[in-house]
């Protein structure tokens, strides 16, 4: 039997501090045919909030040391305001989104980090994503909309990496579904100079990868990315893009972005 | 054919305000047989919020006045901070709790209040409840978490009054289901003198209400969650009870509670 496809669009935090670009996305989300997941991550709304809350923030490798009030400032942006804003945009566009955290039905369990180089508090690495859930939910229409927030079973929230669950959700969608999973952001795709779109790197295969990380040619913020994106790959996810977020329907056609393929 | 039974269970802001009432009132709804919503207000915390934000905060008649600020601050609190925190409580008791709010799903349709004595500002009444969605999720065995945030269909999230939306939610599921509507906060039920739980009056039928208000022997506040009551029990629910959130077996039992009837 042919595998219906779905498509796993994880959006960058910069679209999402700008609201007339998040609308604009979510215009063409809107009209991205087929069964689709967006999972979002927080931006600068929190780390806003946090100031006026005078809540120190620390960031060490572009993540977020999540102590207990600061895991109940994201727990409020990311899985309160952002989720349920895009949800109520994507409705108006009569898209039947329903917003969910990593706690709602179980969606992802996570652990703890424990063991890091750095204490980073309530943030939780992923062990299970509960696909019944996403195949009900998508089975009946559903337009799924996920914020970066898990929980442990026990009760605690945990704050988790968007990027890293856009990627555990479409491989665990891929033994079921044809999934794409495309990163989406404000920037045309992985660029040799962070600076300029005009640098972007259509195409990107494991020996490619391993060359142009020894040569220092990409950024460093885009490694994790890319490691998430091959083991995607790795994973039975058929496709992954990376690509500028008001590109999206030639990011899924593939004539826009940067191409994550085996060979 | 029988219709099976739905409790649908609003916990008022005064338990969600102190952790260990919330705990103990969710371990009893845990343990709560058959099929449920809850449905919770946001207390004192969305206030305490707003006051360190310095968001100056207005009520009319025990209603939030709600600027674009304030809709910010209940969306946080209401949907992110407190429903995700109840799932998570609820997910670590066993309960395959999924927590949403009106926007989600299309789950509650309102529109902005106009025309009343005073400007409420992002303040919903509700037109419509998606029973579909309740029906698809109470059948795969979710425990449905309610925040009384809703939108308008058009991308304006709107702030509602939570016995409101356990009212319409109870009174929508009645042609589906057996539903009885359970109002649990901090006192033993309706009371004659609001301070003391041993005026409770245990059962209130039309007439005994009209009476009771041409007394005033009904503290105020009580008078539009009676008259919620009242509307759903003519609208299709089997029972309505009002009592203490940490007798939650009791009130479904009748041994608790201020029990209202239709005579």
């Amino acid at each position: 039997m042919n595998k219906e496809y779905v498509t796993v669009i994880k959006i960058g935090g910069n679209i999402i501090d700008n609201e007339e670009a998040l609308l604009l996305f979510l215009k063409s989300f809107a009209v991205t045919p087929g069964k689709k997941i967006l999972i979002h991550g927080g931006g600068k709304l929190a780390t806003k909030l946090a100031e006026t809350l005078q809540v120190p923030q620390q960031m060490i490798d572009g993540r977020r040391i999540t102590n207990a009030e600061t895991l109940k400032i994201v727990t409020m942006v990311y899985a309160g305001y952002i989720n349920k804003n895009i949800v109520a945009q994507l409705q108006a566009l009569k898209v039947n989104a329903i917003g969910l955290c990593g706690a709602d039905g179980n969606l992802v369990l996570a652990h703890q980090r424990t063991g890091a180089a750095h204490d980073y508090g309530f943030v939780g690495d992923i062990d299970r994503i509960n696909s019944n859930l996403l195949q009900q939910l998508l089975a009946a229409d559903n337009t799924i909309v996920i914020a970066p927030i898990t929980h442990n079973g026990k009760g605690q929230l945990l704050n988790t990496n968007a990027d890293t669950m856009a990627q555990a959700i479409a491989q665990t969608l891929g033994h079921l579904y044809n999934v794409s999973l495309v990163y989406s952001f404000e920037k045309a795709g992985v660029l040799r100079n962070a600076e300029d779109d005009a640098t972007i790197i259509p195409k990107i295969n494991p020996a490619t990868y391993e060359q142009l990380k020894k040569e220092g040619a990409i950024f460093a913020g885009m490694i994790p990315k890319l490691d998430n994106a091959f083991k995607a790959l790795a994973n039975g996810v058929s496709k992954v893009i990376i690509g500028n977020a008001q590109h999206l329907s030639q990011l899924i056609e593939g004539t826009s972005g940067t191409s994550i393929v085996h060979e």
